[in-house]
């Protein structure tokens, strides 16, 4: 699929401020693919996509967890966990894309998890850096993000576990099991998860 | 087994710092056990032996984690973490000591765990907040202790991961079973963990 028909899928199922924040985290993605050798058209294509289910009804999105081969346990934590899984399953009924690469990096895109692929990588940071974001010891992660694809990652599933706990919320099994993994790799443990 | 009997048993095994705070850690916990109508007597058996293993040599942990049923994943995480299992095997070895409450408490006193009674939340919480520590938001938790057992533990959790991410350290399963149960607790929600 080209970029101005994944574009035109998309936008009408945002809002404007939303489809602005996808633009930005597929331009995001694509110049992180560059530096870090990953196919910057899958890059893309995860990115525009990664908000598809955004706004979709709870009951919808419940359905298609109860109906798929998606985890159920995901009904049992927040709804923001919801449209990445979900988005992975519609994008292969409405418009055929089977990619697993792609469909994972959407996946996992709010949680992360553990083994990550780059592509994966890619767009779970590139959501958290685009340039539309602003909160304290973003730079941070910005700068990492040109040298270390690993470590920023590793930021970033650090921060969004010190946001939930911040905010009183339960974290989702995947979300920790990135940061661990991740640790293992930034510290050069020899432990496995 | 009677308290004096008890800390004979333990004494050797501590540095006097140690031992010191073992007995702070057996104080506040038989004073927050009257609080809560647990027995006092468990609680503070509890928590004269919950640093017994504290000094065990690491080959000698590691040597009864492989042997007895304890998980086996402990050994592909911090050794901080193994003495408390450990200590609960010993105990029971050495000393007679087969009550599960007790033991359970020992055993979970640094990761804490999902479904946690109260006996293992005031051992856990009170080797945390006993009056020889010292640090930022200490007070907050120690207030908490004299109102809200669970709301005083999910503090605990909460801090304990946030203090492991700083060192960018891994964190055991238990610890983050621990935290999503006692959000899902304090924050009344109908999920389940």
């Amino acid at each position: 699929m080209n970029k101005n028909d994944a574009i035109a899928f998309v936008e009408p199922h945002l809002t404007k401020q939303r489809f602005e924040h996808t633009l930005r985290v597929a331009s995001t993605a694509v110049s992180l693919a560059k530096k870090y050798n990953v196919s910057p058209e899958k890059a893309e294509l995860a990115s525009i996509f990664h908000d598809y289910c955004k706004y979709r009804a709870m009951d919808e999105m419940k359905r298609i967890i109860a109906a798929s081969n998606l985890p159920k346990d995901l009904l049992l934590y927040h709804h923001e966990l919801w449209h990445g899984p979900v988005a992975s399953i519609k994008i292969e009924e409405e418009f055929g894309i089977t990619d697993h690469e792609v469909k994972s990096a959407i996946y996992y895109h709010t949680t992360g998890k553990a083994n990550m692929s780059k592509l994966e990588l890619i767009v779970f940071i590139a959501d958290y850096i685009e340039p539309g974001r602003s909160f304290p010891g973003l730079d941070k992660v910005r700068e990492m993000a040109q040298n270390d694809l690993i470590k920023a990652g590793w930021m970033v599933s650090r921060n969004t576990i010190k946001y939930l706990m911040e905010k009183e919320n339960r974290i989702y099994p995947d979300t920790f099991h990135a940061y661990n993994d991740l640790t293992r790799l930034i510290t050069g443990g020899n432990h496995i998860e």
